[in-house]
């Protein structure tokens, strides 16, 4: 593209297409998702009880995403297992941030200048996820667009994605939240970088791959560190998501009625909720305010 | 068979198996399947909520099956979603049924005699799944009886089958029932198919495919149409039904105890509720009283 | 092994290794299988309100293992309703535990002795699984010690490891236990079996397949033996688990609160409690006393 010529930034997106994720950002990703696990509520007492199911859950949520893929593809679910070292990289993780002699390796990776570089090493993890994904889908099903995003998103964010399923692991059962219902940051941005890349692959966004992933890529690395700076968790596009979803799936007050079988609410204060809820939703910070919101309806 | 060709209807049933299901049958699936999804308590929270979930079970209604069978094979269960045009039909016909400004589609489908006709034509397309499920395991594991009816049954039912994942996406889980504990009309009547055409595959049922075709079709679609405008939903083999289950697998009241660990009702009240319970199966229109009958035991 | 020449048990670790599980000890795999099935609280109830979902409960506590290392190896979850013979078998040992007139069947299987003698043979069927397993995982992934001990663990075990979902079947769900949060003794034989055959295939154990077979075998069926004629559940090799547990998964008391972000329990409370449960969970003759321990934590 002329403006990756112009600001010579082509070398360096090549570079960055053919970086190695193996080891350190890998390593990363495992360190981030089974510190994300341990600070889940209940997980410290499953890690006592049952070093096994703690593990499996830690490894549903490095591999998930490849596990879900290869499942939705009718590949071996039990392939990730084959990768003999990347498994033992990651179980090594999952032992030393649940039982580190005076939690050491814990305590130093929530050091915030540490969990910040892992977590943008994780991010960087993601477009690899996607683009694998996505490229996987494609070569079995040649412009097959919507199975590439699936696939893409499934191997991307497939440990979200399969979240009742781990929490299942864990003897915890909660069907009335999945992230298909609320879904989060990382579900969100992967699902648009599949969206992007499966669109370039079937060439109807006029963009060469390594460019797309260096975009992609600045993106979110960029954008999840000003949210652990800022402390926020505003998704930048949820203006134009609520424009979208105004325009696109609010229904109309006009017959048949607006009100579910199982309510008995009018209807203005139906629609006051829902733009309640809508605005709710978008504020990824406050699950439990959007739950109370749903439970209004 | 010779009573097709006195009654000139060998031509009809060669007709009617060569008739594709693509546009119009299909879309009358989609259409009749999305809104008896609609009609499901919850969902139109659901389609405010997340139009995304929504869809995602929108998608499982219409292609379910396909799903379903495609896990049992081994096959990509994302296969489905590699057929763009019956995927974007689908689309259509969910965008339709929930969003349409003035609700204009769904409250002309509703109008009586149309949503007749569309049950009609999604009735036809059963036969088509059930056919194409035989015959797929059939090519795969020849003189595989069970595994054809087992498929046959799985690609015209899915939908039903997998109900409690399906309401998994939209945040229900109702464990207490399935469709195997507590059989529907439509997976009844598909179990039926299935075990005709697999039993006619492996040269059991000595009748040619298309005859076999003509008249199942024939069957299901007169028989829907009859319960509709009856307003019953007695199915025509509930005495064969019973009389079979009384036979078979009535428990005799000799030696170990009829009752549960569970329970301390005495064997008197256990076998006459159980016959009670049995007469409430049979009559579809009452799942209520079925289920207070089912708590009492 | 010098061993085996030298007590002349060579040849009959060969023959043992020779031996074939059809028809006799399959049938008595399938008849102790359904028996246990009928056991559980609540399932008389259901094999009288729905004989098909009964009827599909036993075929996942005789086939549970062969279907979930398919679906681990991608291979078709259904084959197991291919081999039509066994299918057949398993079916007939269905109707005649639940449904055999004057309920025969059963109480001839449960006089002691017999039992005894069907548990033995259906222990022997186990080792067959597990190194089916483990062989069919080492052809597809040479030297995939991981995986080959987790399909090796889900051929032999895989009816307890989808208990969850078999008891979904039935219309219950109990999310809060799973065989990986508390495993019974079947299941960790079969890991133990699992992890030993795979080591041997991949050469890390030097030991030849038929002697392993023979002292594996061997030890399974007299520790059952043993269990079920002196009524305990202590599991030889409780001792060792406690000391590993003890040395590798005890968190330390500094830095990171050991506190989960649910409780306020104080830190000498929980420590005590955690001690108290292990050697509670060593005992599997009380999963309530251990249920109750749990929830205290």
């Amino acid at each position: 593209m002329d403006v990756f010529e112009i600001l010579n930034l082509n070398e360096l997106a090549l570079g960055l297409s053919n970086l190695s994720m193996f080891p350190y950002f890998d390593m990363a990703h495992y360190i981030i998702s089974v510190m994300s696990l341990r600070e889940q509520p209940g997980v410290l007492t499953v890690s006592q009880l049952s070093p096994l199911a703690c593990w499996f859950s830690s490894m549903l949520y490095c591999f998930g995403g490849a596990v879900l893929s290869a499942l939705m593809m009718a590949d071996a679910p039990v392939a990730p297992l084959s990768n003999t070292t990347n498994l033992l990289i990651a179980s090594l993780m999952w032992y030393l941030v649940f039982y580190c002699p005076l939690d050491a390796v814990y305590s130093l990776a929530s050091v915030w200048p540490i969990r910040l570089v892992l977590t943008g090493m994780k991010e960087v993890t993601r477009t690899w996820k996607v683009v694998g994904g996505v490229t996987q889908a494609g070569r079995k099903y040649k412009d097959g667009l919507f199975v590439m995003i699936a696939v893409g998103w499934a191997k991307g964010a497939g440990g979200g994605l399969i979240s009742n399923f781990e929490q299942l692991v864990r003897g915890i059962w909660k069907p009335e939240t999945n992230e298909l219902l609320k879904m989060s940051y990382p579900t969100k941005v992967t699902l648009l970088g599949s969206v992007l890349f499966s669109l370039q692959q079937c060439r109807f966004l006029p963009m060469q791959t390594h460019h797309l992933i260096f975009i992609y890529t600045i993106f979110i690395v960029t954008n999840k560190m000003r949210m652990m700076i800022m402390g926020s968790s505003s998704y930048p596009f949820s203006s134009l998501e609520s424009v979208l979803y105004k325009t696109l799936f609010v229904r109309p007050l006009t017959f048949s009625p607006l009100i579910d079988s199982t309510q008995g609410s009018d209807q203005t204060l139906k629609n006051s909720s829902i733009s309640e809820q809508k605005s709710n939703n978008t504020d990824q910070r406050n699950p439990e305010e959007a739950k109370n919101a749903k439970k209004k309806d």
